[in-house]
C-alpha cells in the first residue's frame, strides 16, 4: 500500500513526516479551518467541482478567506499526480485561518490510501446505532454561528461519536434531532428509497452537511429508474424503507444492515447503486 | 512585547515560525486533541494543578492518552522560563490524537501576550448578546458523545459565536439552551451574585466548561464576604443581579456591562474580586 502523501503550494510533494504546521495554526488551536474530502480514482480527483464549490461555502460560513479557486485546483492535481493511478485514495484538501498573531491561511492537501474498514463496509454494510445531537432538527437554521452546513475542522464531537458507537459494538452512528428526526453520520450522508423515491435530508431545513456522494446519487436517481426528493424521516420511518444507505466520499455507499441492534432486510438496489457510484469493491 | 514561543517535548523552545505538526495530525484534520490555557504571573503558571486536573478530564472524555503529569509540568516549566518574568502571558498546553494512521499524541505550549482586547476588558467590561447553543440544558448530560464539559480543540463554533457578537458590535456572547438558561461565553464562564451568594452555572448538570477561574473565586468567596452555590440562572434574571462577570484564565474577570443591548447596573463589587484575583489592570 502506498504511504500517505501531503502536498504543499510552493513546496509540491512532502513526506508526511515532514511538519507543515506552526504550533500557533488555529486550525489546530480553534479547530478553525475548512476540509473536503475527495475520492481520488485513476489518478483524478471525483467531484473536484463539487467540493470546491461547498468548500467555499463552509468558508463563507466561517469568514474564511481561501486561496483563488485555481491554486487550491492546482494542489489537488500536484497532490494526485503523486498518487498511483492504479490504487483509489482519500484525498484531503485542508484551509486554516493560519497563526493566531495574523499571517496567511495554511493550505495543504493530503493523500492516503482508503481505510480498510470503509472499503470493507462497500460490501459488507454497516451496523448503525442512533445517537441524539441535541437539538431539534430546525435549531441551526436560524443561527448561523452553529455552522450547520459548514465542513469546518473541528470534528471532535464527530469522532466521539463514532468512537462511542464501536463500544457499543456497531460500526457507525446515525445522528437524531431532540425531536426525533433523522439527520445525518459524523462523516456520511443518509440515503433511502421510499418506493421509488431515492431521499435524503434537507440541508438546508436542517444544518446536516450536504453530500457531495448523496447530491450526485439523486441528481443521477433517473439512471436507476427512481425519482429524487429532499425528505425529513423519522428513524421508525426508515425500517419500513426499501432501502437505507450511509454515504461519503471515501465510502461511497454502505447499506445499513442494522439499525439500534434490529437487522434491516436487504436492499435488491444497492448493487444497482454501487454500480452507478463506480467506487471498487 | 515579546514575541510568542513554543516549546516541544525533546526540542526545548522553538521559534513559532518552525512547523511543529504533521499535516495528517489529527488535532488539525479533525479538531482531536485537548487543551488548556493558563495565566503566566511572575514567570509561573497560576493554577497549573487544576488546569492538569482539568485536561486529564478531557483526555478521558476523548479517550485520549496524555504524556506522564510530570512531564506535562516539565513542559510548562520550560515554556515559562522563557518568558520574561515582568510580563504576564497566556500559556496554552495543546495535546492532540497524533497522525491519523497512528503514532504518539502531538504535545506543546506556547506562550504568547495576553491579547489587547482581553486586557481592556478587565477595566472596561464587556457587553455581552445571547445566542442559543441549541439544546436544552440538560441534553449534554446523558450524551456523553456531545462531549460537554471537555476541553477539546474543536473551537469553531465558538469562534464563529465570537465573530458573529462582534459584526452586531458587542464584546462577548452569552450562550444559552433552547430552555431558556444562561449557560457560559464561548472562552469564558459566567459568574454572577445574586445578594450575597456569589453563583455559576453547575458544569455536571449542563456540560458547560469547568472554568478554573470561576471555580477559584468561588472558593474564596469567603474572603469577599459571600457564600458561594452553583445555580440554574436566565438572562432575564441576571439583570437583577448585583454583579455579573465573565471569568477566564487569561481574561482573569471582566463586567458583563451590557446584555443585549441593554446596560446594567455597574457592581460594587467589581473591583475587589479583581483584587483577590490578582490580575494586572
Amino acid at each position: 500500500m502506498t504511504k500517505r502523501i501531503v502536498a504543499v503550494p510552493g513546496l509540491g510533494v512532502v513526506p508526511a513526516e515532514h511538519p507543515v504546521l506552526r504550533g500557533d495554526d488555529l486550525g489546530v488551536l480553534r479547530g478553525d479551518g475548512v476540509f473536503e474530502t475527495l475520492h481520488v480514482r485513476q489518478g483524478r480527483p471525483w467531484l473536484l467541482d463539487e467540493h470546491l464549490d461547498r468548500m467555499a461555502r463552509s468558508a463563507r460560513a466561517l469568514d474564511l478567506g481561501l486561496p483563488p479557486r485555481h491554486e487550491l485546483e492546482e494542489l489537488v492535481t500536484t497532490a494526485c499526480a503523486a498518487w498511483p493511478e492504479a490504487e483509489e485514495g482519500a484525498l484531503r484538501l485542508v484551509c486554516t485561518r493560519g497563526p493566531e498573531d495574523g499571517g496567511p491561511p495554511t493550505v495543504y492537501a493530503t493523500v492516503a490510501a482508503v481505510p480498510d474498514h470503509l472499503r470493507r463496509s462497500r460490501r459488507d454494510g454497516v451496523a448503525v446505532v442512533t445517537a441524539t445531537l441535541g437539538f431539534a432538527a430546525g435549531a441551526r437554521r436560524d443561527a448561523p454561528w452553529l455552522l450547520g452546513g459548514a465542513k469546518s475542522l473541528s470534528y471532535a464531537v464527530n469522532m466521539a461519536s463514532l468512537r462511542w458507537a464501536r463500544r457499543r459494538g456497531a460500526d457507525e452512528v446515525l445522528w437524531t434531532s431532540a425531536d426525533g428526526y433523522a439527520l445525518e453520520g459524523p462523516t456520511s450522508s443518509l440515503v433511502w428509497l421510499d418506493g421509488t423515491v431515492l431521499c435524503t435530508v434537507p440541508p438546508e431545513a436542517t444544518g446536516v452537511l450536504a453530500g457531495t456522494t448523496a447530491r450526485w446519487l439523486l441528481d443521477h436517481a433517473g439512471d436507476l429508474g427512481f425519482t429524487a426528493e429532499e425528505r425529513m424521516v423519522t428513524p421508525s420511518q426508515l425500517r419500513s424503507a426499501a432501502g437505507v444507505w450511509f454515504t461519503s466520499s471515501v465510502r461511497g455507499c454502505a447499506a445499513v444492515r442494522e439499525l439500534d441492534g434490529v437487522a434491516l432486510p436487504p436492499s435488491p438496489h444497492t448493487a444497482a447503486i454501487q454500480d452507478l457510484l463506480g467506487y471498487p469493491l
